[in-house]
């Protein structure tokens, strides 16, 4: 079942259901058209910004729920983040759906932690149906991260614009091969190369993915071409020159790349810089744009790695770099077999 | 493998190794001659109190480490969460522990959450071995959930005290009979009874805890006398209380209990509110208190269940309330067999 870091599913939960809910500016954006809900108003009718990302949140898992015709209590557990502090966004979110909550923090990485661990208690029976959902908010984030929005802070061109949105997969075991499946996670180590610039986390998470990348390819004797096409979660423009380099010194050309970050967005037009961000941009894009592709046969096979920062408002006052992390999965089509 | 919300493990993972590490007002407590390590400097001889958690927390893994005969390569990932904002004393301490990185927020809860998860994994061989790490600081604590130290805010009688410390456990595929083992594992359901009141946590906790407890009795068709000591995570007078009041209405007498943040401090002489608390508090107790009774056949079969309120700064200063959430595992001495 595991070689190296790769977790191999000889069972490959089913993806049965799934949902995105994204803000303004993502409605704006390229993938505009396949987002399930898209909500104009990014404070979606609340008092605070935070209670917004929940409904968010919200939004993505009731549309996961209903596309697999289940209620929440039908799931024997949600695994769920965000970036607010003490993961205030899942866990306020819990107080209304019934069913056992399983806290994540990952940064921008934790949509494919959740997946990962979904898929093991899935795949192994200890639970038959479990949802994994994660959100993020530009604003509840600028607050967290960097600086209130009253504040108007100028934005550096490294810099890297959090998705309003949230994206949520329900896992059940495996079926009859009609729906995409979860053949293989890795969870990712934590790399630091001393980036302290909390306006560059693509050079910071860049290594983190690299390391994750390689042990996959290694573990399961595969290359970029063996995949339609590879995902990285959020690592913007620079993290995404930073890992292509990263990779042709280890001799892999990663010619059939997309960063969700880079796709949610147009950097030409939306004034993003560097690329999208967040624990929302990864699980908006799966669920919106790389899910319905694997379910119609326009893929086969392909990888998504959410990358995620783990630094703090404080430990960057504190002077400190910042680290990163990548966790991979193999996601395969509903009559495919996953590469081994 | 499940009922209800209970998993239960066939190949129960044992427990072959853990690590205790704890401060000065801990040293001062009745607990003091069980942790493996006591620090008098509650700054570990770092310029940040953050940095400090760190210290505490690679002190418990590496004892832990040390114990099982093992080296960080060895394992197949480390589950590890803080009360730090973003987890940050988990997420940098990583940064030197060569090993998959599963982050986790359940706040005082997620001791049990990652010993739940990382049994789920070890016993289904998605990994080998596998150790769990948690940790909290009343210094880091205080600045993030309260008031800055440098303050000087007086504490009301329902609050609880951080426990300044780490506890680590490795657990691995099962042995001959050798060690302690995890045989079950309930993952919690977040209840939210309307506190909004900060320093009383306890209270908040309470139908959480409850709720958990509640659901394993009746899938596992026991009740308190089955066990040879019951532990919560962190409720301190107020919601232990609470816990047995509300246990008592459902027609449960729990007079074999003692929660973790009640016995790590003498609560007559120390000043310390309601109990002890924090991430570092059922984990350190676990390590340095339980896991050695249920090794050395002192107790044969126990619960634990630690205790979250999964509040941020944020939200309290929103008004919002106070949501908990319980997880609970069960554990047995090396030849015991799990009530089932």
């Amino acid at each position: 079942m595991r070689k190296g870091d790769t977790i191999f599913f000889e069972q490959a939960p089913a993806v049965i259901g799934w949902g995105s809910a994204a803000g303004k500016k993502e409605s704006e954006g390229p993938l505009s058209a396949e987002f399930d809900a898209l909500y104009p108003d990014t404070r979606m009718g609340q008092t605070t910004w935070e209670a917004a990302e929940q409904a968010f949140a919200r939004s993505a898992l009731e549309t996961a729920l209903q596309k697999s015709h289940l209620q929440a209590p039908h799931l024997d557990g949600v695994f769920a983040g965000d970036l607010q502090c003490q993961c205030t966004a899942s866990g306020y979110l819990m107080r209304s759906i019934d069913t056992p909550f399983l806290g994540l923090y990952g940064a921008c990485s934790t949509f494919a932690e959740g997946m990962g661990l979904a898929a093991c208690l899935v795949a192994t029976h200890a639970m038959r149906r479990a949802a994994v959902c994660t959100s993020s908010h530009f604003c509840s984030a600028e607050r967290q991260f960097r600086t209130p929005l009253d504040y108007g802070g100028k934005r550096t061109p490294t810099s890297q614009w959090t998705v309003t949105g949230a994206g949520c997969a329900v896992l059940s075991q495996a079926d009859e091969g009609k729906h995409p499946r979860i053949t293989k996670a890795v969870f990712g180590r934590v790399r630091d190369f001393n980036v302290t610039d909390i306006n560059n986390m693509g050079a910071a998470m860049a290594p983190a993915a690299c390391e994750t990348l390689l042990r996959f390819f290694r573990d399961t004797e595969t290359a970029p071409a063996d995949y339609d096409r590879i995902y990285t979660g959020d690592l913007g423009i620079v993290g995404t020159r930073l890992l292509r380099t990263l990779l042709q010194q280890e001799g892999f050309v990663l010619d059939n790349h997309s960063d969700c970050g880079m796709i949610v967005f147009d950097r030409e037009t939306q004034n993003v810089g560097a690329g999208g961000s967040g624990a929302g941009c990864s699980a908006s894009v799966f669920c919106a744009h790389i899910l319905p592709r694997l379910s119609d046969g326009r893929m086969k096979r392909c990888l998504l790695m959410s990358t995620g920062a783990l630094m703090s408002q404080i430990t960057s006052l504190q002077g400190e770099s910042i680290p990163g992390v990548a966790h991979l999965i193999e996601v395969c089509g509903p009559t495919e077999e996953g590469q081994s």
